[in-house]
């Protein structure tokens, strides 16, 4: 886009999200010339993420105004979204007039529940992004996935590194490495256990056991999401 | 400590700070066992970030209890911050009981005008930590600074590395690393520009150039506040 064009990012804000799945990403592409990002919640009380922040709506979905680029975070609070004709068919409305579209973590089951992953490759947080599949997607176990205007980013933190190669493609480059070097993400885990790939066997049962329960009610969500988009599709025919 | 002991962490949320210093840490530190984490406000009122996302208080200064730890972000507002005696004698006064300290950013730059940094070894954002010395520090310009209880962290992004060894410090090496599994968290930044070690010479001299006021704004703060600071060390002889 011309570097004097504003650039109009929509943010969902549901309750229960995890606040670094909208924080990191937020922190890197409201640094973008021309950012205006909105926080979008359904209506204008402060929105309390999964573990006790809460963070105040700058709009409310009736009131949010089309998006260049929307953004939808993941968290606990997502199995409720998916289920949600108002968020669903909201996800559903502003991709449609919506350049670019981004998901974090387990925010791309909400696109998948609105429709927007079939036959596309998308990633998502490690512990559920199989699920995808329902929805009609290519899944892939990459951090990042680029597919057309798609931008779908594993667990948690891979919002922050997807959000710089967005800016990337909006601003270019160098616009992404100012903003890089702003942040100072330089990072330096001190463990290496950010993934399946490299955690302990160890580490990952223990995960895994601890999120049995998320991912048994999870499964449930995804299920009816998915028949539910089933119908729709069904009825768009 | 003991595992099922809570840590009282207190959060300092002062205006214009940058959110991605708090809440980086904040999603880390949430999800020790135990942990019991307070954002500690002027008043109740929710606060403006640095760029337009706003965070509710779960506390004020007055009503804050001892913190076992004590978390400072930084941000454009610390300018304020380090001139304000209110929360100057806050930082100083819940620093006296708590066991441990944790800087971000130029969060550090209150710590020493708190008188925190004497003699100790501290780092901070790589556009300002070079003023740590005028509270005394001795500057690193490492991303991370353990000396004793005082954890010191880079700009914005260092403040997640440091809150898992800050998890590894106070819960052990396996939670730490449980944590950084959950926010999948093995970063692949898409360029190396993440600190003016690795950036091109472009690159910082664009950023450094575009924080030329603020630099400006910020000398002459630290400059005031380590004045007082001398004349308070003066006044405890």
């Amino acid at each position: 886009m011309a570097d004097d064009q504003d650039i109009r990012i929509n943010m969902l804000l549901f309750k229960g999200l995890t606040q670094l799945d909208l924080t990191g990403p937020f922190e890197v592409l409201v640094r973008m010339a021309g950012a205006r990002v909105a926080l979008v919640a359904e209506n204008m009380a402060a929105v309390a993420s999964d573990r006790g922040l809460s963070i105040v709506p700058t709009t409310t979905r009736d009131q949010a105004g089309r998006a260049d680029l929307l953004v939808v975070p993941g968290g606990p609070g997502i199995d409720a979204a998916i289920l949600d004709p108002d968020w669903v068919s909201f996800v559903r409305q502003q991709a449609r007039s919506a350049r670019w579209v981004f998901g974090i973590c387990t925010g791309s089951l909400l696109l998948g529940a609105a429709g927007l992953l079939r036959g596309r490759r998308a990633t998502g947080h490690w512990q559920a992004r199989d699920l995808l599949s329902q929805f009609g997607a290519e899944v892939s176990d990459e951090r990042m996935v680029v597919d057309g205007n798609l931008f779908t980013a594993g667990g948690v933190t891979a919002g922050i590194d997807m959000a710089l190669r967005v800016v990337a493609e909006l601003r270019g480059e160098e616009a992404a490495k100012r903003i890089q070097l702003q942040i100072e993400y330089d990072p330096q885990p001190p463990f290496r256990s950010g993934s399946p790939f490299v955690a302990s066997a160890e580490t990952i049962e223990a995960q895994r056991k601890a999120g049995a329960e998320r991912r048994r009610i999870r499964e449930a969500a995804v299920a009816k999401a998915a028949a539910t988009l089933g119908f729709a599709a069904l009825a768009a025919d």
